[in-house]
């Protein structure tokens, strides 16, 4: 005789799942959330005051391998705000405000405490970016996945009005590159950096050039520049932003020229900020390229602005006022 | 000396996918979708005719370790379709019709022949259902996934208008449960189905009662039900249909009770309809409990009208003219 959990699948863990985030979840709804948990859909009315021509912005995303990270150090309350703040992110560059989020958590064998630690994360995050937390999908899938491991995928919604999308076409020669700090490798090299630090190093070893154990730094959480960024947009300064880029894979040069002409190109100096210690020891410990250094890894810029030469210091004189570490990184140079 | 490809991540693999991909994923473009691929977030406008008080319908899923049949019998161009189908079937249940549609697909290490078939499975659906396939997420997580193995995840959003939101409120004790056949065992089961058929059949043998091989009777489409019944819940019939289930993990019972006030009770005729050969041949081959086949298959119902008793026979009418195969196969009781 072979039941269904026999199989692996656990419908009671789903259901105690489900018993424990339901609050926190709720927690995260604005009055355009009009469905609670357990529908087939989830609800989200489409009232967007104070936009004149709403344009829906959506991406997807996962956190890549900074899982294995993750579960190696046992530590499962980070990852999802990882996951919101790097979806908040792709949007915001566009020009967008989220609106709500959902994810995909899948597994080998449902465990509520990993889950429980994870979706508290994203509930965390969705709060912090005001985003309803409004769906999501629990999978075990037993021989797909090990049974402690889990993948996390998110989806997110965002709304901008039409006539303040970013999408590159304002991007003009002579415009000034203005970076913001990244909190650590966001959510991006893991599968570099895994392999060149953990063949040498424990997660535990502390290093004082990182202030911190190896985990920790790895783990630091994937920063969002909504608060920063987004109020710019909506403010005076908005029409000497020409573009925005969000330094995931492809690194710095890679991002940016998403949202350049092809006409056009960049040049950055790239002695223009300081190298974070974690970027320098794995490529001193994995004498990695310095173009795979560059395409991979954020190096310490999380979110580049392309910013009209005229209104740079306006720009950085107000990211500084929201306690920002601003700094010019190069310029838009013609090809 | 370590490089990126290297540690197991190839970025022109990825960069040879969007450029085959490119063209059939614009094919399913609306002119609502207002950006091209490749840019941080995908753009879809937010206007809806016709809809006076339009409420966004949203949903995420996967399609669980049916990958792993598709996986063992070197096919991946149906798996897509099933996630679509699935999704759009979610949110027709909450009486939306699908707008766009975004993946995410997480492999070991990245097939652009494997990815493309799977793409395409999303392109096909999503021209089927009259859905943008706007945006999506490929991602390489060596030491997460075996090599050959990938996971898919799909988001979905929609539109209703307000007063036709269908959540269950509308349900009353004497409603009529009419069922629609499903194609197979869609996407819900397959823990338990591989771990009953695969230790004693291959894949490729043929059963005369499946009229195919076993593989090909596993991998059956999920089908859409949206041709069939939005059209419905546009019409002079809505009115009679006070809720829909899509009928998934936790059986027919399960997914069904998620629409009916929990004042009220299913009477479900476990014999109203014929049950597929596949679901006998799974729970004989494994000498599945019967509590256990309700709770994990939709035994060949894969989504069930909850109609007004006054309306029944104009619906199983308007269900026969679209040749539909409906079976009445309960009612709404009191508990």
């Amino acid at each position: 005789m072979t039941t269904y959990k026999e199989s692996g699948v656990d419908i009671d863990a789903g259901e105690e799942l489900v018993r424990r985030i339901k609050k926190p979840v709720r927690s995260t709804f604005s009055p355009n959330v009009l469905a609670d948990i357990g529908l087939f859909g989830a609800f989200y009315r489409a009232s967007f005051k104070g936009i004149r021509t709403p344009v829906l912005v959506s991406s997807v995303d996962g956190v890549g391998t900074k899982l294995k990270i993750a579960s190696l150090m046992g530590r499962h309350d980070t990852v999802g705000q990882d996951l919101v703040n790097h979806c908040v992110n792709d949007i915001l560059v566009c020009g967008a405000r989220p609106l709500y989020f959902m994810d995909y958590f899948a597994t080998g064998a449902l465990s509520p405490d990993v889950a429980e630690q994870v979706i508290l994360g994203f509930v965390k995050a969705c709060k912090e970016n005001d985003c309803a937390l409004i769906g999501g999908e629990t999978a075990e899938m037993p021989g797909m996945y090990a049974a402690e491991e889990y993948d996390i995928a998110g989806m997110i919604v965002g709304v901008v009005d039409r006539a303040r999308i970013l999408n590159g076409k304002k991007v003009r020669k002579g415009d000034v590159l203005i970076g913001l700090p990244s909190t650590g490798l966001h959510t991006n090299g893991f599968s570099l950096a895994r392999r060149v630090l953990l063949e040498k190093f424990a997660l535990d070893q502390e290093f004082p050039e990182l202030g911190s154990s190896l985990g920790d730094a790895l783990l630091a959480v994937h920063r969002s520049y909504r608060s920063t960024v987004y109020p710019l947009l909506q403010g005076p300064l908005a029409s000497s932003i020409h573009g925005l880029s969000h330094i995931t894979g492809g690194g710095l040069e890679g991002n940016t020229m998403r949202v350049v002409p092809k006409s056009l190109a960049l040049r950055i100096d790239w002695s223009a900020w300081e190298r974070p210690a974690l970027f320098s020891l794995i490529q001193r410990t994995g004498t990695v390229p310095e173009a795979d250094m560059r395409r991979t890894f954020n190096l310490g810029v999380g979110l580049v602005l392309v910013v009209a030469k005229s209104g740079a210091d306006a720009v950085l004189a107000a990211l500084r006022r929201k306690r920002e570490r601003p700094f010019v990184l190069g310029e838009v140079v013609s090809r």
